[in-house]
């Protein structure tokens, strides 16, 4: 479950360098709680095939973690902000959109 | 030459998404500051192969900011570290690196 979530937030900062088929497939199964079998027999496929392209968004996910590190260094500007004064901390929240 | 400056600063913040062959192009031309002509002549290839190889890094660096906005995001809290007590400007360029 919290590597669930880890992945959830790496997909809310790095989804718009996935392709279409790659968000929505990650979306029907973290964000819609769909099953693996579920997208699978939706999409007439095998379930180790959508295992293996969940696996592989989830890689890529990881690769752009590892290069950009935006989710580690917005988690330091959100305890920054916790921290700081309430102009302050708006002005962190608003620039984390 | 701002048009240089702001791809350079793409290229710090996306360097890692690109291929080694792209960042070498790259680094080679804007920060050795090599022509097209002369990386061209090194590789024993056209100016217009590099040209293209150069144009297409360029792109992939502006699709990376349409995608993830980090050089924007930066600049707002550069901006805020300014405005901000020493301590916590201190803490927002850690955080940037």
């Amino acid at each position: 479950m919290e590597e669930d979530i880890y992945y959830i937030r790496l997909f809310d900062i790095y989804k718009g360098l996935l392709t279409d088929k790659q968000r929505e497939l990650f979306s029907s199964h973290y964000n819609f709680d769909l099953s693996l079998s579920e997208i699978a027999e939706s999409e007439g496929v095998t379930r180790q095939s959508i295992y293996d392209a969940v696996t592989k968004v989830k890689q890529k996910l990881s690769e752009y973690e590892t290069a950009l590190k935006i989710l580690e260094k917005n988690e330091k500007l959100i305890s920054l902000a916790e921290q700081s004064d309430k102009v302050t901390a708006k002005r962190i929240y608003d620039i984390l959109g």
